[in-house]
């Protein structure tokens, strides 16, 4: 099973190739809280996180910002008290990339402080 | 016209009365970038927030929950590149209490640093 956490993400062009569904299905049985979701006719990951209070929401939803400033790549993020909804898509191929796959490893990542 | 970010929040009760429809509607005619939504059959106020780039959407998304956390009151913040949307309403009555009216103003303030 690859860490897709530790992969590395490429610049993604217009032209690029989206993650095929073997990546995607080995990134969803590894990483099963993430949903695969089509919205607006585009595939999307999505996965809900859950806080005890709005505090914790909205330092993770930093740090899920801090995730994505540093590849300059930019998830939509639903901050409401006690849960965070992130969605990764790519919008140049409006589809998945790599990418989205690597930075939602990401997330789950910074969301193990939450979880005691 | 009321300047509804001065008006004082009141705690909210299950038995609390909503926002009158002329509330609602001075609110909307002195704050014209809000709309009022129905969602889930539940009555909201949102508005979108444009800025330059992902940071000062995120920065802007943390001065949102200040005023949120101030009131412990909580809105739901969808941040994307570029963008904010805020959606108050008030889940004890699923509908639109004064103090959504109220804290939508407080963002429009928290906003203007942002508008050049």
């Amino acid at each position: 099973m690859s860490d897709y956490s530790e992969k590395v993400c490429e610049a993604c062009q217009p032209d690029a190739d989206p993650a095929t569904k073997e990546e995607i299905n080995e990134f969803l049985s590894g990483n099963s809280d993430w949903q695969l979701i089509e919205s607006d006719a585009i595939k999307k990951i999505e996965r809900t996180y859950k806080f005890k209070n709005f505090k914790d929401a909205l330092e993770f939803t930093n740090l899920v910002g801090e995730v994505a400033e540093v590849e300059g790549h930019h998830p939509q993020i639903v901050t409401e008290w006690g849960s965070v909804l992130v969605s990764w898509w790519s919008h140049k191929i409006n589809n998945i990339h790599l990418n989205d796959l690597i930075l939602a490893a990401r997330c789950d990542q910074r969301f193990r402080k939450f979880q005691v």
